[in-house]
């Protein structure tokens, strides 16, 4: 029980900028003098397309999108973009090219899979455990889609550059570095993201699609499932969810007003992320888990000497305020998720925790 | 712009209890002393487990749920259950039947039949614009559910009693309705219920689902599609909507013990239905448009002698901070939706604003 806020490195749901928070909550009994709060407002009021056409508006400006990409809010996070995504692109004996980074990855290509969808894994990092970020990718001639999964929250890896796919539609689940640096959106046919490590609160998934990909959309498909639904209706073909689509439209603020843009969120974030692996890498106590080259920026992993080591260092960590240092429970370890909420000074109090530690247990 | 809360008559997003909202704001950037938001701590922890776990218990007491029945938290709202249900139930040749009443209904109906799944439209009270519920239906013998609307937020119609199936599971969309009183659940082999109206905000969707129902469920479905998914993780497949789960929590807390449970809800309810159906029928000037024996106790829909009139009716009003008035964009008219958060002060002032309108314009 605490007082006072603690530094948040959780992988997700994760911190979020201290400034969206407080306007949350000095308008959540009266939104924009509405005299309701944004949670009781109607979707169809000229507040609620305020809120969303903004969120719209600064995603397109940050990303510096053209004319011909969509942004979209829809429910049931990157999950639901698994099934999602062969449902609307792949049909009869055409297929797509996946590449097997993780979990997660792992997980959308089973999903199309289940549903008897022809897809190929032309590239997988499992025989080293996901360690790292496969390179020299031969991608098929006749994929509709090549499937990657940009950073890897579990394995503590990151795509530095995207592949040359020589045309065909790049489609990417960015959930945990969308709008952490600046990239070519052009080459990528649908980008996806759950809000909930760096964009907003969990319940809303932001999908960013190119108008060509619209016509492989099937008409029989069920009117939740298909992308035109949310496209033809400004992603409010039925309610939306309202507070998290508010929320992470103040995040876009944040990022365009008070960060200053993507590039300068790309520099504060490498900054993070470089402080941190120069501490682990100057030590024999800590070890990370990923390749170098292949490391993350947004999820930086590493072990301790033992198990009992790491479960001492994460209680420790609590007690002095640094929180959600836990790695996956499918892997174990430490992991601290440096997202774009998550500032230098955070970084700076958890490099000064582990050297401390390290100290005393070394 | 107003700096006071104003009384809320919204159809959806609606009016939530001020005191959750209170509580949500208070506690917003700091919950129960984890030093993080309700909306960054992660659901795999123990304060997340304390909120769905409590949820869950809530809704089966507050429903008097026996053990076969599963609470469960979706997201895509209603909308995306008019297709998951005829998805997870309804294969090869076996037919369901529907009622339509209604737009919603509808809605429902016409996802299954693009799936092309079999259906039967068994009633439906269309020949009368939707202004009734029909009476003594006769259900086909083979049908592996009965789908019904159980309150139509657009037409101000409500099902004052359940059908007898003789056996055959009712599916219930209850978005409007679910805990305005209470009900016999045992007949129903699903319930589903989009929050933002009655539990909660955008973006949950609480299930209810009857254990026999779940071996209906054929296991190639996608993962996010089917409810065995839900039932096996308690709704934590993958990142549930973290922060709506947390305000319908709230809002089971209140009708619990601020309201003391669904009986007491159902007659401050039907007291608040009574009062303004009595002040529309002791008047020439405005005119209910359901006919009686199937008002709804959650939305009242009204006429006034012209669409000017009304104009000015729904602008006056909220002049007099009476607000969400406006009927359906696809009827017109007024609504005043008098959901359970919606208390009889508001609707006495209402009724005040609605006697003096008259007197000035009738």
């Amino acid at each position: 029980m605490t007082l006072t806020r603690i530094h948040n490195f959780n992988a997700g749901p994760a911190a979020l900028p201290l400034a969206v928070l407080e306007e949350i909550r000095d308008s959540f009994l009266n939104f924009k003098g509405s005299g309701m709060s944004i949670t009781e407002i109607s979707h169809r009021s000229k507040w609620f397309d305020g809120v969303i056409n903004d969120a719209v508006d600064r995603t397109k400006r940050l990303l510096k999108l053209s004319d011909n990409f969509h942004v979209l809010f829809l429910q049931g996070g990157a999950s639901t973009q698994f099934c999602m995504i062969p449902m609307n692109f792949l049909h009869g004996d055409l297929s797509a090219d996946y590449v097997n980074t993780g979990t997660w990855s792992t997980k959308a290509l089973r999903e199309a899979q289940l549903m008897g969808k022809q897809i190929k894994v032309v590239a997988s990092s499992e025989d080293k455990d996901f360690a790292y970020i496969p390179k020299d990718i031969k991608f098929s001639n006749d994929a509709v889609y090549i499937h990657i999964t940009s950073n890897n929250t579990i394995k503590g890896t990151q795509w530095a550059t995207f592949p040359d796919t020589k045309g065909v539609p790049l489609i990417a689940d960015m959930s945990s570095d969308v709008m952490s640096r600046p990239f070519d959106v052009e080459k990528f046919g649908l980008v996806y993201a759950g809000a909930q490590k760096n964009i907003g609160p969990a319940g809303v998934c932001m999908v960013i699609i190119r108008d060509d990909m619209l016509k492989l959309v099937p008409d029989t498909l069920p009117s939740m499932l298909k992308y035109t639904t949310f496209v033809s209706k400004n992603s409010m073909y039925n309610t939306p969810p309202c507070f998290a689509v508010y929320t992470l439209q103040l995040v876009m603020k944040w990022l365009e007003e008070t960060v200053g843009g993507l590039e300068n969120m790309d520099k504060i974030n490498r900054k993070k992320a470089q402080l941190l692996y120069a501490a682990i890498d100057s030590s024999d106590f800590y070890r990370g888990t990923a390749e170098p080259e292949s490391r993350s920026m947004m999820n930086v992993t590493f072990r301790l000497p033992n198990e009992e080591l790491e479960k001492t260092f994460i209680q420790e960590a609590l007690d002095n305020a640094l929180g959600g240092l836990k790695g996956h429970r499918s892997v174990g370890g430490c992991r601290a998720s440096i997202y774009n909420a998550t500032n230098v000074e955070a970084v700076e109090a958890l490099i000064d925790f582990m050297k401390e530690f390290e100290r005393k247990k070394g």
